[in-house]
């Protein structure tokens, strides 16, 4: 079930039965379709439970979860607020219609519409970021009036119709039954689609190609730009000083909505609430439109994600019928574990957990990693969310093949680290509670690991 | 809050605060975006708590809910073992990442199944009814190497980019960004699109429009047929004898897929785990390729849907990637609620329930209303799952106007009873667990709001 090696470490805690884990492995290998994969060669790792920053298998071997899952468990594993609030939902009123009124959904809407700030009004909730992005468009496409939404290649954006579309990376390319989506490319310095050599010079070039883009298209015919704060399973490229103040710009100057993508950025991953209100992603403070979340903003206790919207965009709908709709809007056991989640991380200082890790802690102790290893091209990111970009060749910055990052998982899930890997890249995303201790932990964890590919 | 007349029969629970009513309400109104509406004349109701097939507001009025809130309610509110299984797995391990195996995701998918049959193999998870048919739409598309689906104009299948355009209905209409899809009538003897008079023409025409749609598109162009088993927001349509089985021909003969959309007729609505495993809806037994699910499934306790795939279409991504997946895929909460939840309604007998409830309780019990009430023009159901279509003239068959459904609605609700209202139709959609005598007060409180209005 688990090719990884015995360790002598293990503590055997009496109430985990191996046999359930191989029960777990056989059934999901029977009956469960995987995501973004060929079924026949799956070798799934099975999780048998979890708790803040670490997880353990059915063998009671636990492993530092430096993946967050998918980049979502930002308030750590079976948080015990978030745990209770979900319980006594459950047993109050898990579920009512969109169209009714529940208490927990507009304590949740609330406390977003907080969050986000004075510039916006009303949330719509959706299942997940994909739909949010879905309903985020739609409102800017009906709004404007307009059709065409630009995104950038290095990003992903969802799985269903327009967010398969409006996704950049190979994802996007099996899926293209939507139209009016083009792709620009955003700015990365580390791999320059414009020749700069200095982060000003890649953010003025990106802003003048994506200035060409636009009237090449044509302005009039885009309702939308739509960017991921920062963009994060693309490689954790936070934007270089200048530029988002340059495509609010560019928006304000060509009568287009600005869409930020929150949903991996937001809710703590780079110590701020929603990305673009970090001080280095866009010190100018400029405010975007709309607004995607999910993931973070409850951990993904319950599927939820949703849109905040503007004042201005919401009052459009006063009198014009929005035509979207989904079941599971607003959901109430959804919405009382996005409370509990937003107010436990207030309570418990976890954005500025975040903060302070990635200052003091993952930031320096990855650039050390960098010293020491050559196969790290590039340390990127903030808080809690970062990338080692790995290349073959510091000079040339190929990137590694894929069987070098399958060797690195291994070694990784060998001394007990959970990772999130993405093309040639080692994603560092622990939870926002991540302690400095677990995190010095995963530090060695990883140094020893790309030492023994090698690296 | 709340414009219905004061009720003698209120017994005040002191646990309920009318406060929180206003305050959830006030919450609402100033930060809650609301799907398929206009956002400034919104009233909505308040609901408070709930249990079986009752909810109440915080006056402590209560209402048989004969909606099911959006016919997702199977097996009733709050039902003490879905609840406790929710409560258990929030504590133990509320979500892992779909790449990962666990317990609760396995043990879901091989109860679905097995409710499927032998035909079938594996289940992609989703969050919703939507993204559930984008991902059947995705395998049909890839495992036929064709583009185009055909689905009917007096359909709903989600909210997403595909799933949108799949719709039939007056939704499709401003979100027409999908490519690909095609819309063909459906059967429908009462508004028949076929100048048909017996429920064998109806059938008989409608196969050969759709034969005459298929080959005027082009067979090789076709990737599926996307049905839903009965069609249910457009009015509960059981289709007419032979249909199906007219439908699967043609897709043998033309190299077609059949995507069943079980959203809503699944998992207990119709009196059956699948509609199309009733005797009266495919008396013959033909098997579709892909079956789409959500709602039903785990009565919406936590966000979930899927897709139930057949052996072959399942080998087929055995070794070609599948392109498609979603954070929330396989969500361990959501799986936990899915597992009581079937064995639950096994246990309990809840499919039997709804089958008996329609055969001996609202089946006769409509259809005597419509003998006392002229403005009923048909009664069209079965299970759980019932329309009474509402028109100003028996003869012309002319629907009523929407003032008087807003009328009804009011006299319903004043008399306990939460609707579901579409277009000029009363859906009869009450929990599968309803009891015969909530079913005779329901019909007692329609036949007295019938009166009310002068219908
Ligand atoms: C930036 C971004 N947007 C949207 C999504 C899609 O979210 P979901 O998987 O919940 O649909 C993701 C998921 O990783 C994401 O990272
Ligand atoms: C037949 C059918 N398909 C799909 C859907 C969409 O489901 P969801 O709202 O969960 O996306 C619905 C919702 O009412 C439905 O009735």
């Amino acid at each position: 079930m688990s090719d990884t090696p015995a360790d002598p470490d293990i503590v055997v805690d009496p109430a985990l039965d191996p046999a359930l884990g191989t029960r777990t492995y056989d059934l999901d290998r029977a009956h469960v379709f995987h995501s973004w994969s060929a079924q026949g060669s799956l070798a799934p790792f099975v999780i048998a439970g979890a708790s803040g920053s670490e997880v353990w298998d059915y063998d009671g071997k636990r492993y530092l979860d430096f993946s967050s899952q998918l980049v979502n468990m930002n308030i750590g594993h079976t948080h015990p607020k978030v745990v209770a609030a979900i319980q006594k939902q459950a047993a109050e009123l898990p579920m009512v219609a969109p169209a009714h009124a529940n208490l927990a959904r507009g304590e949740a809407a609330s406390r977003i519409v907080a969050k986000a700030g004075s510039h916006f009004g009303k949330v719509f909730f959706t299942n997940g970021g994909a739909d949010a992005n879905e309903n985020a468009i739609r409102m800017a496409r009906l709004t404007t009036g307009k059709d065409k939404v630009l995104s950038t290649y290095r990003s992903y954006h969802g799985n269903t119709g327009a967010a398969i579309v409006a996704t950049g990376d190979w994802r996007r390319v099996p899926n293209e039954y939507a139209r009016g989506h083009v792709h620009f490319f955003g700015p990365f310095l580390y791999r320059s689609e414009f020749w700069a050599s200095t982060p000003e010079e890649e953010s003025a070039r990106a802003l003048h190609h994506l200035e060409r883009v636009i009237v090449s298209e044509g302005a009039a015919s885009i309702a939308a730009i739509l960017l991921e704060g920062v963009p994060g399973t693309a490689g954790v490229m936070v934007p270089p000083p200048g530029y988002l103040t340059g495509v609010r710009e560019l928006c304000d100057k060509y009568g287009i909505l600005l869409i930020l993508d929150e949903v991996m950025s937001g809710f703590g991953r780079t110590g701020s609430w929603f990305s673009w209100q970090h001080p280095l992603v866009n010190p100018d403070g400029i405010v975007p439109d709309l607004i995607t979340f999910a993931k973070g903003v409850n951990s993904g206790y319950v599927p939820a994600g949703g849109v905040v919207i503007s004042e201005s965009i919401s009052a459009a709908f006063d009198d014009q019928v929005f035509p979207g709709g989904l079941t599971y809007s607003g959901h109430p056991l959804a919405m009382a574990s996005i409370v509990a989640s937003i107010d436990a991380m207030e309570e418990e200082g976890v954005i500025e957990n975040a903060s302070a890790i990635g200052e003091k802690v993952l930031g320096p102790g990855l650039q050390a990693l960098a010293d020491a290893h050559p196969m790290i091209g590039e340390v990127r990111g903030l808080g809690v969310f970062w990338a080692l970009d790995l290349v073959a060749d510091r000079d040339t910055r190929e990137p590694v093949a894929p069987s070098v990052m399958g060797a690195l998982k291994a070694e990784l899930l060998a001394r007990g680290l959970l990772p999130f890997i993405a093309d040639n890249r080692l994603h560092v995303v622990p939870p926002c509670v991540v302690t400095p201790e677990e995190c010095l932990q995963g530090l060695e964890i990883i140094d020893e690991a790309l030492t023994a590919i090698g690296g």
